[in-house]
């Protein structure tokens, strides 16, 4: 079962006869990853022989419903009692030790459910964009765009968005991180849109470019084809053991060679799970090694300040040493509006 | 100006003469209430006789478009940067003491603009309701709601929604604060809606409750005519001076006398601005103030665990002296769907 494997790979992290320095856990996503409780206010303490976890009475039917092999404890001060219940079991006082660095990399790593669940959450992602792009028109402002695309993806079974859609037009499409603004579409702006679902915890991380209302110029086609070829360059470059400055730096030569490297304003991707930016992170100096199983995205963008800019990203993971792209959507820069 | 009385109010906290004792500010929403500065990254220093306010690239724009009176420092390492800047101006090495709490405890204070952002807010929160009510039917599920409640306040004006909008029907609505599923609408829900618009960076924060497609059962009109009950005693009570738990006990004594106290499982209100949850808080213990211009919550609740709850919850502010209640829209038991 996934929980037993996941607390298996947490435990290779402790001494073998260590008891009394068990591992604390007190990040949301690291007790719901362990554990499977969604709770904004759980501790847990893990060692070889016992795993007690925390949390509130709001939290309380949901941790009763899991069947978690550990030890339950109820109560407003989650951390006291964690290690008083952690005391009780082991008869001597704990000095658990948190090691969320440690818990982040071994998330990294993803297991059959997790894979499911983040396949899931591509998958309402690119259909949710397919539904949206015949309702967008010239004169809907951004903001009301990433609205539309957030209701899409309720409708196909999306709990959430997995962040604050990203709806960029025209010059604002320049801007890496644009939060949507009720400016309006035009003809002829680039329309960057950057967004996700979330499935049972798990996210989704997709970016499409388009072009409104009109054809595109020469100079939106050259910026596009130079993103989509440092993607492509990017993707057929993943190998298990890749180091993640290393990917990048496929994607970025690319761009240097195209004399446009110094409008790649960003990392090319990062890890994706329970939450939206994880390990391995694929950005310049990064040591993280590409690994069986990691889910990760591939984004090279370009931006041009002041006239648009142009990401294209997607979701993919390593699955028996080859790539699989979990947002196989149409990538071309596409008339829309 | 507004921002000038703002600083002027933190620079009431320091010392007259205390140059080497400025303030630091590091938090987000501190920065922006000072400055202006929308940024995720950024450090501000304050003394009598300087502002220094340091951001990253990403919001160099935006920081030199503000035309507030502060030294602007654009450098990756921000904190490093601010403290540099400052030591060149003061000609002593700076050590900025962090009061975040005080600070919280300024804001607290809504100035004009700040007033009409929220209540802004409150309007296209209210408004956006009113337009999804005729759209509500019994199959839709929560998330689908929620999002086209979303959409609804986009469409409007609201930059986003305040916070993740909380739709729980039937015995979910038992749950105080429960995350939209895709369980459907069923006749005899009842439906209950926690939602807000966000203006330029202000919340709303406002509750309904609905009964879906019937008429309501008696306990449904009794439950729903005790919190409106407890939510009225409030209201009336609210003066200058009074004390965050002296308001708060006014609606649990009234639903004590009702024999239902031990079903409103959490306080009464919350302060609003910036943050969805601020000063003053309005619970039990609480010492907070209700002070002329505070802006808070008023949302009784009640919670039949298993088959359904009811809260109702305004956004209010002090303003001479009086109650300005900002959602202002009604709250009968009405049937939808």
């Amino acid at each position: 079962m996934s929980m037993e494997d996941r607390r298996q790979r947490l435990l290779a992290l402790l001494d073998d006869e260590n008891e009394i320095a068990p591992l604390l856990l007190d990040q949301p996503a690291d007790i719901r990853w362990l554990t499977g409780l969604n709770s904004s206010n759980a501790v847990a303490i893990l060692s070889p022989s016992h795993l007690v976890l925390a949390t509130d009475n709001r939290y309380a039917a949901q941790a009763r419903a899991l069947d978690g092999n550990f030890e339950l404890v109820i109560d407003s001060k989650v951390r006291e009692a964690a290690f008083e219940r952690f005391t009780e079991l082991v008869q001597v006082a704990p000095e658990p030790v948190a090691q969320p660095e440690a818990v982040a990399r071994a998330r990294a790593i993803k297991d059959d459910d997790e894979l499911v669940l983040i396949r899931q959450a591509c998958e309402i992602s690119v259909e949710g964009l397919t539904n949206l792009l015949p309702q967008i028109r010239i004169g809907l402002t951004e903001v009301e765009l990433a609205r539309m695309l957030e209701l899409e993806m309720a409708k196909l079974g999306a709990e959430d968005r997995a962040f604050a859609t990203i709806v960029a037009a025209g010059p604002n499409s320049a801007i890496p991180h644009h939060a949507p603004t009720s400016s309006k579409l035009l003809a002829g702006d680039l329309l960057k849109i950057d967004f996700g679902a979330r499935v049972d915890g798990y996210n989704a991380d997709c970016t499409r470019s388009f072009i409104v209302g009109a054809e595109p110029e020469d100079w939106q086609l050259e910026l596009h084809a130079q993103v989509l070829s440092a993607s492509e360059a990017a993707k057929r470059a993943v190998r298990p053991g890749l180091i993640g400055a290393e990917l990048d730096a496929v994607a970025r030569d690319y761009l240097l060679g195209q004399d446009v490297a110094d409008q790649f304003l960003h990392g090319l991707g990062h890890g994706v799970g329970l939450d939206i930016h994880e390990y391995p992170f694929l950005i310049p100096n990064s040591v993280d090694v590409l690994e069986e199983r990691s889910v990760f995205t591939i984004e090279p963008g370009l931006y041009v300040e002041g006239s648009g800019g142009i990401r294209i990203e997607d979701t993919c993971a390593l699955i028996d040493g080859e790539l699989v792209i979990f947002t196989d959507v149409d990538r071309s820069l596409k008339r829309v509006g």
